[in-house]
């Protein structure tokens, strides 16, 4: 739940340094858009950034945000000796351009701090993440953070992991993925889990490929499916799954930028 | 433990059929190689198979025997009927070869009956399979099956797994495999665990990439890891691993050919 007061203090800032605010207005004064809201959130996370840490730079619209500031920061001198850790092709490409220091987990295995969108946050800071398809290498990276700070806007706040209706996305390998569609959909049939193939294109034919080659069946569910550490277990035991995007007790921060103000949730 | 006497007449039975022994010699008159073992295995194994039925096709050398062999019977009209899936590449195109019809885990979500070598039994009947690199595609299909018979030469029972000092191989994504192979080694450091990304050719630099685009990192232990089921889990809980080569709980009969006959292990 957000908490009015010092709430409103903390958005105000993050919008006046997002630019989105003039110091003498007030949040009465705009109408604050969905990328408003994730922008806000993205610079509230950069303040956890310090000068000589590793980053994980995560992929997706909110997360954009952030590594932009990192940008920006670092050019402005205001951060220095930063590593930066992309999560996709795409994020480093972005990094690139903004002359982010570049490095990957091979080299640098303990990340200090990732910042990273997600599709779905519960009660407990439990994630879907993944809809954009990169999950196998946030997970990665995420998994390799001492601190995770996750970024959305309030409409990604929801019940249980599934609550909004939207994909939960399973990554696999091609070699008979129909058998493990089937396979995923049936471990859920209690939830009234609904798998699909995802495709690319207009006539939705043509399957959409991960940068590691697999292909992503998207679960959707109609109930709640229970204890999640279980359902990941499950999930992982089928042979031709390589990982799925609930992203369980891996948070340590979540912020949440709506309307009312920015909520820093902490584990 | 073989059991001497009905495991000779088994053994000579099954000599006799794979043409290694005429009727009217005795085991002791002549030397069985371990292809010969492999085969004798092999041919008991293929007694399972029925007219009709869907069959997981193995891979490996000993694996190859049986898949000649229901070729065989096939071309003499004792078998019919029967709907091959192979394991791999390999096994397709002998399989091909010999003729038999072949489907997929797609149009065949359930197989009767799947026949396979192993790399090591312990005496639980939990396998390692996959140094000879296909150990997804095995699993997935024995994994489809309701009757799964493994065929091995005595010289792979350990009694634990790991216990041969030979390889316990992971699948792992190709992005950060070095990341990848340091947590496993750090998994089961305390059995002494060294993880080695598998190579090719002569100078051993160029990686083995598997059937699926990815590459496997072979793990050796001096000591056993305990609980398999746990070890389990915790492998498929790292990001980057797609599939390890411990076959729990899989294995529905082992057949062991030893120069004391054949021994038949039932689950």
């Amino acid at each position: 739940m957000a908490i009015p007061c010092p709430n409103f203090i903390a958005s105000e800032k993050a919008a006046m340094e997002a630019g989105l605010l003039l110091p003498s207005s007030s949040l009465s004064q705009v109408i604050l858009t969905q990328d408003d809201l994730k922008k806000i959130a993205a610079y509230k996370a950069v303040e956890y950034v310090e000068s000589g840490m590793v980053l994980g730079l995560g992929t997706g619209s909110t997360a954009k945000h952030a590594v932009d500031r990192i940008g920006e920061l670092l050019r402005q001198g205001k951060l220095k000796d930063i590593v930066g850790i992309p999560t996709s092709t795409k994020t480093h490409e972005q990094a690139l351009s903004l002359g982010i220091p570049l490095s990957d987990l091979d080299s640098h295995p303990v990340v200090d701090l990732a910042i990273d969108g997600a599709d779905e946050v519960d009660p407990y800071l439990n994630l879907v993440k993944g809809r954009g398809g990169s999950l196998l290498r946030e997970k990665m990276v995420e998994g390799a953070c001492k601190k995770f700070v996750v970024i959305v806007d309030e409409s990604k706040l929801v019940n249980y992991i599934g609550g909004s209706g939207l994909a939960m996305p399973v990554e696999v390998i091609q070699f008979c993925w129909k058998f493990t569609a089937s396979r995923l959909q049936k471990l859920f049939e209690e939830s009234g889990c609904v798998a699909k193939l995802r495709t690319l294109g207009e006539k939705g034919d043509e399957p959409y490929v991960t940068d590691n080659g697999n292909f992503i069946i998207d679960l959707y569910f109609k109930q709640s499916i229970g204890d999640l550490k279980a359902a990941s277990d499950s999930i992982l035991q089928i042979a031709g799954v390589v990982e799925h995007g609930m992203f369980i007790d891996m948070a340590t921060t979540v912020i949440v930028a709506g309307e009312l103000g920015l909520t820093v949730k902490d584990k």
